[in-house]
């Protein structure tokens, strides 16, 4: 007789789980010290209402009902239902205000065997600190809580998931013809981009444009030289990167032209944290200005989340190589 | 626009949250000193499996479905998982071992609003002591814990699961007739069961026993004029008072025929823990000496579960009080 448990679900045994809580209460003790204060928010919430976060997202959950016929969903995120906590339980609070959180979340598998359906992760918002500003500190400290974890080849890479929108809209390649493109960035596939960016028969110096800048990786060089290229569109991310360098964490950040993250609320900077111990990323977000206003509290907001669990395989990894 | 969570759930804010962490870190601390080490398990999991643990508890669960169309089901209780993680994962280890935990349980709200669903729970587990032996350690562990928390006043009540069926069977009563009879005693309806007990038109003496038996708390007094009255059934409690005696704690602890917990897994000794200055219990448990059996690996045990939430609201009525 086997008792398994669902494909994606580990069982955490006591040697193993004791690593586990001890990167939570260093990133913790990091995040508090910060200014950033620990929420937990239920694990069933009614569908409709996390609906309102991110519609897309929504259809990908564990779904059941309650007694009056309503559906709930286990969240997928902490992101949504914080900024829900905002809107509501905060609603007369002044900003700036920070939050983190140490909480499971929950994803149907889509892609096969063996990917997580069950998380833990370590992450933190920070609301109503708009552009470089707030999106340097949510980089500072997201490192310095892995430095504190123990871990010293991080890297965090920075992208703008509203960089390739804004260029297609200002080359004027027609709205219907976007969507396409963007889902071949985001799943890092050059190839299907060149070929979709060669059907709209642009001129040679947009083509070059499109297909090359999400090629470009690197520091301060790389994004003048690409700021000029793109007429004014990555200022942004310089700004961030000067911020970056004057809290001395810029050695860690490689900024990234290719880098769009999936989830559809992001508005500004996307975050993905590495480490060249391991072959996965380690955790990732990004600046969503709108996600608030849906909940009808329009404050600018950022955060990142780490998977607690490669983290922790992170760690062991390094500890390997030394 | 409101956005509404379920009914039976909480938004835990920063400084609330602070106060449940400090009393998981009081409870795990005591307990991992005690040589509990902590087990997470995976919140969805089959609910075919977790059927095996207990068929009764199992309706009242959440349940999902899976990309294959199998039926999981959100965990309500943590004993069911673990005792599906040493019949697997400690299959070879030599018993005794020792579990806990701090974790979410879920439960479809039963009795009508108000009624939580999700619980933080944190517990711990003895496999492989049985008897009173194994009883006592999960008792004093469970009163020092407390302590720990900086509760002055917890009280632990102890009972006996299976000595109100075993009195009538010995008493002849019908095995038809015992099912209606413990579900007043579980719901501590003592005019049903006085009822119950006219209808099976006993002698005096038996009658008495029957209806009498479920009123008497106290100490070893009570004990052992019980166990003269029921033929030596209260021998196991009064075991357990001299060990209980041996630690040092009983003076805390309220020996109470009358309680039953409603868990179809319990056999012997049951536990519920109360704190006078406020008017619920904070927890409770027993012994289980069929659980792992039905996974495939027999051997008694004994656990013991706290609701967090529940020991926060005493400690503030406690301080309130001083």
């Amino acid at each position: 007789m086997t008792h398994p448990i669902p494909p994606g679900t580990r069982d955490v045994l006591p040697e193993e789980m004791r690593e586990l809580r001890e990167i939570c209460e260093h990133m913790r003790g990091r995040f508090e010290d910060s200014g950033y204060g620990e929420i937990h928010t239920p694990a069933l919430e009614y569908e409709e209402v996390l609906r309102r976060g991110e519609e897309r997202a929504a259809g990908a959950r564990y779904r059941t009902f309650d007694e009056q016929g309503d559906v709930l969903a286990l969240r997928s995120d902490m992101t949504i239902p914080i900024a829900r906590v905002v809107a509501t339980r905060y609603r007369g609070v002044e900003p700036p205000m920070r939050f983190c959180y140490f909480a499971r979340a929950w994803r149907a598998a889509e892609r096969g065997v063996g990917e997580p359906r069950e998380f833990l992760q370590g992450g933190l918002e920070l609301i109503g600190v708009p552009g470089a500003e707030g999106d340097a500190e949510v980089v500072a400290l997201t490192l310095s809580a892995l430095d504190e974890v123990g871990l010293r080849r991080h890297r965090l890479g920075v992208g703008d998931g509203s960089l390739y929108r804004r260029l297609l809209g200002s080359l004027g390649v027609p709205t219907g013809a976007h969507r396409a493109l963007l889902e071949c960035l985001s799943r890092r596939d050059l190839v299907g981009l060149e070929r979709g960016v060669a059907e709209l028969g642009l001129g040679e110096p947009e083509h070059e444009l499109l297909v090359r800048l999400p090629e470009l990786r690197g520091g301060r060089d790389m994004l003048e030289q690409a700021d000029g290229r793109a007429g004014g569109a990555v200022g942004g991310l310089l700004a961030l990167h000067e911020l970056l360098e004057e809290r001395g964490v810029v050695d860690r950040v490689i900024f990234d032209l290719g880098l769009v993250r999936e989830l559809g609320y992001y508005t500004g900077a996307v975050f993905e944290v590495y480490d060249p111990a391991v072959g996965f990323a380690l955790g990732g977000g990004g600046r969503y200005d709108d996600l608030l206003g849906r909940f009808g509290r329009g404050l600018p907001a950022c955060g990142l989340a780490l998977d607690v669990q490669r983290v922790h395989l992170a760690q062991a990894a390094e500890e390997a190589l030394r």
